[in-house]
């Protein structure tokens, strides 16, 4: 069991900039989020793009302001559980919460905050027959961990960015590396396209266009892999992994049912600290609303700043909050 | 007249950000500020030192977030009026306002935005028989144009940074130049401290120490200085320009006086656009008041935002305001 003050939902821009916020008031912090890295839809959506709006920053590429805010909290020391759902908070007699997740990690914690966005991101899954049979058993839709793809037999699907990097790099240490591609145009990079093309010309990896994934079999873990090409022919193909590539697409999913009071698929809130409806549990970024909202990343950022001097008195409860500028009293770690 | 959309008073960091919000709506702003440079408190106060809760800048000198904010508006070329002090506010028939400084300049817009901070920066005045009589008349409290006191007969007096370095400054352009200070150690640079002892020793400037200015006169313009020293023995120096030098204090002033609902010196506003009580004012960042308030500058970023999607409605009556991210729309000027 992982004990923090605050458990952040949500490690994008926002619940990164809370830590911060936090860390002043003495708080620490821990974030769970769905994705295998932080930035919620900056690393997801946009890591190369130049955002214009960041107050002092008349351009900075997404990414780096992720990886500067990891630099800026990163005094405070956070915690961080990545690749996991939160699916479910229960309060405990004493008022804190232990939440769960997919995984079965547990967290306790005085104080939740959700700035969970959109939602967690889910994948975009193909209509495979068996698909959802298999998951956990030789299917998933990210790679958390690529050394467990040594020496496997690794099919994936796809025409993007991610599929083919993926297959890039599995190329080196899968044993059999198959890509599956519905068209025969790639919308990734053009570089990794080609290099992709390259590597299936030296036989490295097998290219297999104008094909769809239609079913899948196995005896409780998979085992092979079966393709219907446009022309309608059909091959079978032995697989310890198939993983689909379709990108991903952010669900509200368990928040809705943790008895929030929810308007149009966000969570309202009290503009003086950002409160929900539900004691202890606060509500910030994309994932809010209020009257005004905007969804952006500096309005999040105010909201992390005027949650954290509520939640204080949740996690401190005895003691003073004083309110004193960084210029002037610098970043005190715990 | 200068002719606007939105005028804004004071040009600290929060003013200044307005600015870029405002353009991505296509609303024109013009600046007024007291004080000679931008910046607010920031340039004023603290410009040398590290701010640490600036979102995505682990740390930032405060003149160099000032600087960036100069960078990240001039795509819009806000209009500037600095070193004059708004005094009224007059509203016209058609709802729209026209503003009126302390040197006379008038500006006409369709909305007020006060990003006055704590105030507008007044300045310490020393007690002098006669000093305000002089006022305008070779009596200054800060140098606006240096070039206006070439080959003068000028007096200073102070023992901080400004005091040292105009007196720096000023030695090679006045024809004379005299510094008055009531101790013999001072609160600026040490380096600064040591040039003006040393100008003093080469004879190119007078450094009257352990004195106070006592009383001035003239005839319509200042024309003599007297300076009474702690053994009480008394000189009189004739003189054109006498720039007392005690440091500024914000003073909220005539933005009192405008019929604003004031609460503990700041101005109450609805979080909603943070719109004050009368129609077409809007207060932000330090200036303003209501529940859950900090004054930070992360917080006026967020104010400055909703405020502008809320003054569009009264510059721009008939359009439709879409609301678009910079990643996907980028910063489109006049
Ligand atoms: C193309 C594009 C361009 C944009 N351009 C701009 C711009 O120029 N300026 C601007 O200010 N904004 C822009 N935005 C919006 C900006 O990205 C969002 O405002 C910002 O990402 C919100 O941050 P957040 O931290 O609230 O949420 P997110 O970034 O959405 O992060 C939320 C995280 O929470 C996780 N999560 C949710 N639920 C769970 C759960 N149950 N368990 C575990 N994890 C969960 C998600 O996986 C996600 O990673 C743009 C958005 C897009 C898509
Ligand atoms: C020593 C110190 C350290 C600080 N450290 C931090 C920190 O670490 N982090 C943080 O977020 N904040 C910090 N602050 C606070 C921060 O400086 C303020 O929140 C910020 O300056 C507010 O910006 P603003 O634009 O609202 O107002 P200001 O910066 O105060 O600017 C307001 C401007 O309006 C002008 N003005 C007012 N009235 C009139 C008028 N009638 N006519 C013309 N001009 C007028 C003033 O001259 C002034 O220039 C610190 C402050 C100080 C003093």
């Amino acid at each position: 069991m992982i004990t923090t003050d605050i458990c952040i939902i949500g490690a994008g821009p926002v619940g990164l900039f809370a830590v911060f916020e936090a860390g002043l008031l003495k708080m620490r912090c821990h974030l769970i989020d769905a994705l295998p890295q932080v930035g919620g839809q900056l690393s997801e959506i946009y890591p190369q793009k130049p955002i214009y709006d960041i107050p002092g920053y008349p351009a900075i590429n997404a990414q780096t302001l992720v990886d500067n805010l990891m630099e800026q909290i990163a005094p405070f020391n956070p915690g961080f559980t990545l690749g996991e759902r939160v699916e479910s908070l229960d309060r405990q007699e004493d008022g804190s919460y232990q939440i769960t997740t997919s995984d079965g990690t547990a967290v306790h914690c005085q104080v939740v905050v959700i700035a969970g966005g959109l939602g967690s991101f889910e994948p975009r899954k193909p209509e495979i027959l068996n698909l959802e049979q298999f998951e956990g058993k030789g299917v998933a839709y990210m790679v958390k961990n690529p050394e467990q793809l040594r020496n496997r037999r690794v099919v994936l699907a796809g025409g993007g960015d991610s599929a083919l990097d993926w297959t890039i790099f599995l190329a080196e240490i899968a044993k059999e590396v198959t890509l599956v591609h519905r068209s025969d145009s790639f919308r990734g990079a053009p570089d990794s396209a080609e290099k992709v093309v390259e590597l299936a010309k030296q036989g490295r990896i097998n290219l297999v266009l104008q094909s769809n994934i239609t079913s899948i079999n196995g005896n409780g873990h998979l085992q092979e892999v079966t393709i219907t090409a446009k022309d309608k022919s059909v091959t079978t193909l032995e697989a310890d992994n198939l993983i689909p590539l379709f990108g991903l697409t952010p669900k509200l999913g368990p928040i809705a049912d943790w008895g929030l009071s929810i308007d149009k698929s966000a969570i309202s809130v009290d503009t003086t600290d950002y409160s929900t409806n539900v004691e202890r549990i606060y509500a910030i970024g994309d994932i809010n609303t209020y009257p005004g909202k905007l969804k952006l990343i500096l309005c999040g950022f105010h909201e992390a700043a005027l949650m954290c001097q509520s939640a204080f008195h949740h996690v401190h409860p005895n003691q003073k909050l004083s309110f004193k500028y960084t210029t002037v009293n610098g970043v005190p770690t715990f």
